[in-house]
């Protein structure tokens, strides 16, 4: 991975990143798996954005323009993204709106990768049935980003969604959410923020007889936070009292 | 580079081998590129096919059960083939057609690509504006040749033809016919072979006054890889006696 953290400059407060999914798929209303991420991205300002033909190049930049984050979704056809899909980018992207030194107008936000997969993922390795990993072969998407001045994510992967228990489809669901939704990611209390956001939102809708237990919760994980946050402050005390 | 020499194994004699140069540019008559690359093709056993929409699938998958190199050619369209490529590959190349546990009518076949750029070649690397090699960003095509245990060739790079010398576009021409006539790479006896039978075709159509001269070359050529071949045979000789 070629992703440094101080890279995420771009993102505002936890809760208010914008994020626009591009889904590329050729026959979307046939996916399982493109029907499941669809429920799952009902999220406040995440938007569900179906590529279809002809491309209106112009409606196309002014979502992009919108969206803090941006998500190309797709399922991996020949090691990449489908035509239809390649297309939307041929089209939209043009030289005068994507590059910095004309329009830049896609500098500083955030470009992340779903990729579903019809192989499992555990065969994208040297040596494996595919040779290569999802990070080389995602590397045209990252040479776009680094073109652009983008913020590249790491590629969240869906493996055979197909194959999967129930179990699994429900920590997928969670983590995709994560991904479209979470600030800057790795960081422990991006995590913690994000989480506690999300059992705010919970907590709104929630039946009486569970606003107890999630208030519990959410005054504990608050606490915790808050603690973390003294030690962190001590923490940097110390360092800089070293410094000296 | 993962291409290994002993992969070479199914081609044909020299000058025997077919080509398709599939041609995936969606404003093929108004590029310079493509029409010098084109006449430059006109040779024996090379079929020129450029790709066009609707896609014929049965007739593609025709053209390529009867080649033996398949060449890939087209401009870097944010990092990888322009879409109107792309949907050929997701159309022609059916798993019932070109899996190897299915038709597998790929298999052995060489799978080569030809990629003409519009910035700096020497910018495709680490540290570079585009911070990746052309083989990076060409990963996709190696997965593929992989699945379809084809025998990936080296990329053929078309550095920003526009700014090329009429020296470097000679170049160009000859290193270019090589690329989709020559018997396996890298192999000097290869290189020479296929010199004395251009020579040959050329010494065909010759007028009277260069023919002198082109037979003159053509002897020294030939008597150069005579002494050769014996110099090879007494190494052979010299090396089995050692291992005596």
């Amino acid at each position: 991975m070629k992703i440094i953290e101080s890279k995420y400059v771009n993102f505002r407060e936890v809760g208010t990143i914008k994020t626009l999914v591009v889904v590329g798929h050729p026959q979307l209303a046939d996916s399982g798996t493109q029907q499941f991420l669809k429920v799952a991205a009902e999220l406040p300002l995440v938007t569900w954005h179906p590529v279809s033909e002809p491309v209106a190049i112009e409606q196309e930049q002014q979502l992009l323009q919108q969206a803090d984050r941006i998500i190309l979704q797709f399922p991996l056809y020949w090691y990449s993204a489908p035509a239809l899909l390649k297309n939307w980018l041929d089209q939209v992207l043009t030289r005068q709106f994507a590059y910095p030194a004309a329009g830049g107008n896609l500098v500083g936000k955030s470009l992340g990768i779903v990729v579903t997969l019809g192989s499992p993922a555990r065969q994208f390795k040297a040596g494996g049935d595919e040779q290569f990993t999802i990070s080389e072969l995602m590397a045209p998407f990252q040479a776009l980003a680094n073109k652009l001045k983008m913020n590249y994510l790491p590629t969240f992967v869906v493996d055979q969604f197909g194959y999967q228990s129930e179990t699994e489809k429900a920590k997928l669901l969670i983590d995709y959410q994560r991904y479209l939704t979470q600030a800057p990611l790795g960081h422990f209390k991006a995590k913690s923020d994000w989480l506690i956001e999300q059992l705010r939102l919970q907590l709104a809708v929630a039946p009486a007889e569970q606003q107890q237990q999630l208030n519990l919760i959410l005054t504990q994980l608050q606490s915790n936070q808050d603690e973390l946050d003294d030690l962190q402050a001590n923490l940097k005390l110390v360092q800089d009292m070293e410094d000296d």
